[in-house]
């Protein structure tokens, strides 16, 4: 049977492991799907580099311009792993116009441009395949538009960004603050240099956007989902989490809610032995709850040339087997509403965590407030007795609409006892009934 | 488009699970597919049993007999939800033979027939999907074929029995013996009244020689596998196992290894924190390891008519989709060799449990044994005193050969001073370096 041609968009980590992952099984996957896999073009901003390839690149044709490459006859499909927009969407809009498949591995431009991406696939009849962007080696895009169709998708849940994990738990299990486990990443190599991107949770939105659409079948606007990174998580904050029973986790959450869909990125108190509890390190977990198969939870590497090239070629092997789906699991035309409510609607228990002057009638003057405004407490902490000094107090609420809480939390914060701004982390079960 | 007309065998648990996801998202599922999915056939024993469908099938011809429902002109796909062996291997036969793609649940047909339906299958052109055969609800024959395709697998691991995870949860949460589990679990209908099947481990190892057919391209014979269930599992072990940091699973494990495969099932100490050992109750968990992947991780529920019904349905729109793949994800002709090395060839570390007489000289008598077998030992634990009386004594080995530790075995047994067979259970770690 006719080769399948690949086209590869750039050769860094994720590229570089594709080619490898390639000359190491392409037997094996001819097998599998009836037909050569082959790498005829690639492209690169630095054709001349070595990247440690040897010539496992020798037949193949390289371009500097990955808009060329798109366009050349003899690439069949187009695997984009540039990654951003500037580049990248010009050369996948022109594969597809020019009626080519794409594989791609970058959760920002289709965060951002899915919708028109996916018109333009449609009108093309070609598949836009994206197992890579969304946790690593996972197969939890392939779960959600093919393994668990069957179901309403009621929610989903993701530790979705490695570096951000992987800081929380070097936090849980030295003690460290944020910014010492943040340079103990970065000394590793499992955070950039500049890291908003990851601990400011960006990157776990773009995968959230993504997940969320193909959950609930509705292009979610990117742009409307809470998000919230991990700078403000205490190693204070970290230890009343263990003493009350929870862990801390940076959590991607896009559940059914009334009147919309409730997407949101922050840090999570998710009880200890609940499924996302012990997802650690770079690792990632998604939980799925739908509504036939119940609860199902995914747990493997995010990112790594590994793992991230298994994915890209499990979107191949769909390319090569003739498997075609919409974008986001139904055509454009079919898509629903995806209306994100505003984080304000939440309803839910929450962790507080204030810093306050010890002396008598602050917490009085605390609970007041809190009883004005109708937010219940579950339980109050208040560790270590310094007349005069500062204590932090920990008061962790029942369930209760965000917008009340605020209200609060403005108000405690305004209190002259009160010597910071309240910590608010929400409370999250990711459990079933 | 045309429908795709499913003819379901067999009305019992997930038969019916199956009709009323159908039911409730037919419509979804019809957006999903580009075709609408409807029932036109059904077969059960007593066409006329009320189950609670309402009028759900009242379209749909009753056959008493599923080849005849298999034959039936308007049935495209027969879904063969039956069990066993008797009936369904003639209807699922008589499908194929008239060119019909085959959904099945059917683990014990595929374990002991897979090979010759795969040949069928491939001679007429259509696939067998079978996703709710092993683990329930968990899309795992997904990942194996697809998800997962561009690995090589190196690992499965699997508790594949949700009856046999309930009790050893139950066993571990409260002291009881299996007898007591076992009962417990039957009154509450997680067991059969003939629970054999479940903690004997044969329902883990139909499962198991699937998985590993999957991952190794090759077809496993069932007959060749390793099995033990946990009627031995007593709640000494569990409570001794807790203390050295393990938790007891009955594990599906199937490796590559020097010559061949090894794969078995078997009650399995899994280190406390690792992949496995939270995943309690009714849970199936399944971790696989690639060369790419690495780790990675699956949980969810592994039996009742929702999960199974989800994991039907992930088939059924695999068919609508016209996605056809062989049955172990190569064609019969390119499946590789299967050899299953037998259980003695295994190199692992052990639990020990040995019933002692309390005296001078027992514990060196035993120790002489085990260096003459060149079995090291890593801890060894004596607990409580009673001169003259039995106590436990409990020993960790060092990785050994199986067969060395058997023959260990079998002269510690034979000692005077030891008072029943002594207990072994397997260590395995389940995680990468």
């Amino acid at each position: 049977m006719k080769p399948l041609r690949l086209g590869i968009a750039g050769l860094g980590t994720v590229g570089g492991g594709l080619v490898r992952l390639l000359a190491a099984h392409g037997d094996r996957l001819a097998l599998r799907t009836g037909r050569p896999i082959e790498i005829t073009a690639v492209s690169a901003r630095d054709p001349g580099k070595d990247r440690g390839l040897g010539d496992l690149l020798a037949g193949a044709t390289f371009y500097a311009d990955a808009v060329a490459l798109a366009r050349d006859p003899s690439v069949d499909v187009l695997v984009e792993l540039i990654g951003g927009e500037t580049v990248a969407k010009p050369a996948v809009e022109a594969a597809l116009d020019l009626g080519k498949p794409v594989v791609t591995a970058n959760k920002a431009l289709l965060a951002h441009h899915g919708l028109d991406l996916a018109r333009r696939a449609e009108a093309a009849g070609v598949s836009i395949n994206f197992e890579a962007a969304v946790a690593g080696g996972i197969p939890v895009v392939k779960a959600l538009r093919e393994g668990l169709a069957g179901n309403r998708i009621e929610g989903v849940f993701g530790i979705l960004n490695g570096t951000s994990n992987y800081i929380l738990t070097g936090m849980a299990e030295t003690g460290a603050s944020f910014a010492d486990a943040l340079g103990e990443a970065q000394r590793l190599g499992y955070a950039e240099a500049d890291p908003g991107f990851d601990v400011d949770g960006v990157d776990a939105a773009h995968k959230l956007t993504l997940l969320a659409s193909l959950a609930f079948g509705a292009a979610v606007d990117f742009g409307a989902v809470h998000v919230e990174g991990i700078r403000g998580v205490s190693a204070l904050d970290i230890a009343f989490a263990r003493e009350l029973g929870f862990r801390i986790k940076l959590v991607g959450i896009a559940k059914a809610a009334d009147g919309g869909l409730d997407v949101r990125v922050h840090p999570v108190m998710v009880p200890a032995g609940t499924a996302l509890s012990h997802v650690d390190g770079v690792f990632n977990g998604v939980v799925v709850q739908g509504d036939f198969v119940d609860q199902m939870v995914f747990e493997g590497r995010g990112a790594g040339a590994g793992p991230t090239a298994s994915a890209v070629m499990a979107d191949i092997v769909d390319v090569a087997l003739g498997l075609r789906l919409p974008l986001y699991g139904v055509p454009v035309a079919s898509l629903g509403k995806a209306e994100v409510i505003p984080v304000t609607a939440r309803f839910g228990a929450s962790y507080l965590r204030l810093s306050v002057v010890d002396r008598p009638g602050v917490i009085a003057d605390i609970a007041a407030i809190l009883r004005d405004e109708q937010v219940s407490i579950e339980s109050l902490l208040q560790r270590g007795r310094a007349p005069g000094e500062a204590v932090p107090v920990v008061i962790v609420t029942h369930e209760v609409r965000e917008a009340a809480l605020a209200k609060a939390l403005a108000r405690i914060g305004a209190l002259e006892s009160v010597l910071e701004p309240p910590t608010m982390i929400r409370i999250e079960e990711i459990r079933r009934a």
